[in-house]
C-alpha cells in the first residue's frame, strides 16, 4: 500500500547534491510530496535539472517556485539565505513550513527569523550526509539512508511543523535527532568544519613546497594525505559560507586544535615519548568509540 | 614456469603487518626466497606466527635468525634498529644484504651505518603500504600490490645489492623508486607523518571537550572526522618511533602547516572571502593532480 505523500507541493530552492538527492528520493518513493518544484539561480543548472528530469517542475525564480507550496526547503549555501528569504517572503502562504539543509544553524536562525512572515513555520535541519561531489548530477536517492539528520528547533518552533520535518527525514532514510542551534554548531565545528579546514590547509601547505618536493608529494601521496584530499574536493561556495557562518565555533575548535598540535610538536622536539604515546593511544580510543557506535 | 627464488634464505626480524605480508607473499609465490626465517621479540608473537604458519621457520632470537641468511629485512619499529643491529651484527656473513621497511630513512642510515660489518650491504627501503591494523594477524600477500616502494641508497650502496632489493619489491607487486634519504624524509613528513600527527591530535582535542559535546561528537562523527580516526587507529610503537626519528622534517612541515592554519583562521575571523575561496580551490587542485596520477 502506497504511503500518502507528506506534503502536497514541496519547493526546493537549489538543485545541488542535497536538493537533487531529495528530489530523486521523491521520484523513487513518492512518499515526500505529490509534486516537487525546483528552482536554481543559474540558467545552466535549471537546464541540466530539466534534462536529468528529477523534478516534477523547474521554474526560473525562487519567488515563483514557492507559490502554492506547503513546504519550502532551502538547498543553497547558507550565505545566500538572507537574500533568498527577501525574495520569497512575500510569496509564502501562512501555514507553510520553511526548512533548510545548511551545515550551520545559528546563522540560519539569525538570518531567517527577522524576515519570517506571520504564520510561516521555520524548522531548521541539517542532514549529515554528503560526498565530495556537487551540482545537479551529484545527487542520488539513497544519499540520506542510515545517516543522521539534526533538527534544531527554537522555542518558537511549531510542534506540528517540527513533527512533519522529522517525518520528512525519516522518510528520506535518516535517523532524526533534535539539538539546540548552538550545540549543533559546536559539534559540527569539530566533527566536520575543522577537519575540512585542515584538509584545505594541508593541500595548500603541500602546494607551497618547492617544485621538486611537490612533484614527489603528488606521486607518493600515501593513504594519510589521500584521505585528506578526498575531503578537500568539496564544493567551494558551500564551504566558504560554512566557515563565514560558523565563525565563533570554528575559531574556538581551531584554537584548541592548534594548541594541541603545538604541544605534540614540542613533545617531538624534546623526545617526550610518554606524551606521544598517550596522544596516539587517545586516537585509538576515540576510534574504538566510533566503531562501537557503528560510525566508523 | 616457476621463477627462481631471489634469495636462498630470507630472514625477517619482526612479524607485524609488513613482515607478515612479505612472508605470506613468499608462501604464495615462492619467488622471494627458498626459505623464510622469522623472529619476533615477544614469545606471544612468535607463538602466533607458528600457529598462523606463514613462516618456514620461527626462531627465538634475532642473532639466531640471521645465521646463514643471504638477506635480512628489519620489520620492527625504527627506534629498535640500533639495538637489533648490535645483536645481529656479529652474526651477519659478508655478502649479506641488509634492508628494512621503516618509514624514516635518515635515521636508518644514521643508526645502522656505524654498526655495519665489512662486506654487509645496506639497502634501506620503505614500502608505502599499510592499513590501520597491526600484528602478525594483520598481514596479507597482496598488501604491496600497485603501491610504491622507495629505496634510499647512499653513495656507499653496492649496485648489485641495490638491484636485488629493487627486484624484491617488484616481485612483491610494487613500483620501485629511488630517492636520497633526506628527500624521502621530507616527502613522507608531509604526505604521511603530518596527516597522522593531525589525526592523533584532533582525536585528543575532541576527547578533551566537555562530556556532553564529546558524546555528540562520537554520535555525529561525519565523514570528515571519521576518515581522520581511521588514520588515528594505527600502531602505537611504530608511530612513536616515526615521530621521534623524523623530527626535523615533521617539525618543519608542522610549522608550515600551523602557519597556514592560523592564516585560514584569521581569514575566517575577518571575513576575508577571497582568501578562503583560494584555499578551498587549491585543495581541489591538489586533488585533481592526484586523480590524474591515479593516486586518489
Amino acid at each position: 500500500m502506497a504511503v500518502e505523500p507528506l506534503f502536497q507541493r514541496l519547493c526546493l530552492i537549489g538543485a545541488g547534491l542535497i536538493g537533487g538527492s531529495i528530489a530523486r528520493r521523491n521520484q523513487e518513493t513518492r512518499a515526500l510530496a505529490g509534486e516537487v518544484v525546483v528552482t536554481a539561480r543559474s540558467p545552466a543548472t535549471r537546464a541540466r535539472v530539466r534534462e536529468l528530469g528529477f523534478a516534477d517542475r523547474v521554474v526560473d525564480s525562487a519567488a515563483e517556485a514557492v507559490q502554492g507550496a506547503d513546504a519550502v526547503i532551502l538547498c543553497v549555501p547558507v550565505g545566500a539565505y538572507a537574500s533568498v528569504m527577501r525574495e520569497i517572503a512575500p510569496h509564502l502562504a501562512p501555514g507553510t513550513i520553511l526548512s533548510d539543509v545548511g551545515s550551520t544553524k545559528g546563522s540560519v536562525v539569525r538570518d531567517l527569523t527577522p524576515l519570517l512572515p506571520p504564520g510561516v513555520h521555520l524548522v531548521p535541519a541539517h542532514p549529515m550526509a554528503g560526498t565530495e561531489y556537487s551540482g545537479p548530477d551529484a545527487g542520488f536517492a539513497t544519499l540520506f539512508d542510515g545517516r543522521y539528520c539534526i533538527i534544531t528547533p527554537t522555542e518558537a518552533t511549531d510542534p506540528d511543523a517540527l513533527e512533519k520535518v522529522r517525518e520528512f527525514w525519516r522518510r528520506c532514510g535518516s535517523t532524526v535527532e533534535a539539538m539546540d542551534p548552538l550545540t549543533h554548531d559546536k559539534v559540527v565545528a569539530i566533527v566536520s568544519h575543522l577537519p575540512h579546514l585542515i584538509a584545505f590547509t594541508i593541500c595548500g601547505t603541500a602546494d607551497d613546497l618547492s617544485e621538486e618536493t611537490r612533484e614527489s608529494v603528488l606521486k607518493f601521496a600515501a593513504s594519510g594525505f589521500r584521505d585528506f584530499t578526498r575531503i578537500a574536493a568539496s564544493d567551494v561556495a558551500m564551504w566558504r559560507d560554512v566557515f563565514l557562518n560558523n565563525r565563533e565555533a570554528v575559531l574556538e575548535m581551531l584554537a584548541r586544535f592548534t594548541e594541541d598540535a603545538h604541544a605534540f610538536g614540542r613533545a617531538i622536539r624534546w623526545g617526550q615519548e610518554e606524551f606521544i604515546v598517550d596522544r596516539i593511544q587517545r586516537g585509538r580510543k576515540i576510534r574504538s568509540g566510533l566503531i562501537e557506535r557503528k560510525q566508523a
